[in-house]
């Protein structure tokens, strides 16, 4: 399958990380301030990207102390039917994230943008854990005309 | 192939973008300030990353207006025979660079450790031509544990 993948280190213990995100509250902290839901397994989450649309819409697939995982339903063509996990462990004092969105049929540009704007939003969840803060939509940067 | 793609657009002309990518100048002005050898097609080029060990060699396959393209030499075991391209194109009154990371036998934690890194470090290019300031190693933000 193709993915996207990214690895952090976080300066905080892993059920803070945990739960920045595994509930909606930690995850508006960090990747876009506007969502709604049911963060609990089977539930599903919306996330909005400027009102009125939803942008996406994911089922809640895995919530554990070391594994939060979605599947997404609705959005982008190239999303739907794509999974997003987020693998949590603690090594060398620090709480390690490691992220997949896998599932992507083609390795298309957008792949590339996406992958790029997750590492953003997931260094600026860091960020928030260690004395800087983060930057959600819509405070992100755009780091294209694509968003 | 296992691959990490990113896609950034960038407010400068493709020809400075270009340089920033295709000489050495350029190259450590955003990603290590020391390397050294020949940017030209057919050279190889040196990074280090902390002297004295070399901790890449790659050899520049391809320099031309739309494309720098190098192939891994030395380095990390899983680095070695892998290729790194930057696509340039202006779209939407920017220039466009496609990176591509390509050739990686397996999908592991390194994999995502580099695929963070090298956001970080196009998204500081991307900041020097735009008012900010790129974040070469040794300044760069060590993302975890591992640098």
């Amino acid at each position: 399958m193709i993915a996207i993948r990214h690895r952090i280190g976080i300066d905080a213990p892993q059920s803070q990380v945990q739960q920045a995100l595994a509930t909606t509250a930690g995850v508006a902290s960090w990747w876009t301030d506007d969502l709604v839901g049911d963060d609990t397994v089977g539930g599903k989450l919306q996330f909005y990207f400027g009102r009125p649309e939803p942008r996406l819409v994911v089922e809640v697939m895995d919530v554990s102390d070391d594994r939060v995982g979605w599947r997404c339903l609705e959005g982008p063509d190239e999303w739907v039917g794509t999974t997003i996990t987020f693998e949590l462990s603690e090594a060398d004092g620090e709480t390690v994230v490691i992220f997949t969105h896998d599932g992507w049929r083609e390795a298309v540009p957008f792949l590339g943008h996406c992958s790029t704007k997750w590492a953003y939003f997931l260094l600026g969840m860091k960020a928030m854990f260690e004395g800087g803060r983060a930057t959600p939509f819509p405070g992100d940067l755009k780091i294209s005309s694509w968003g």
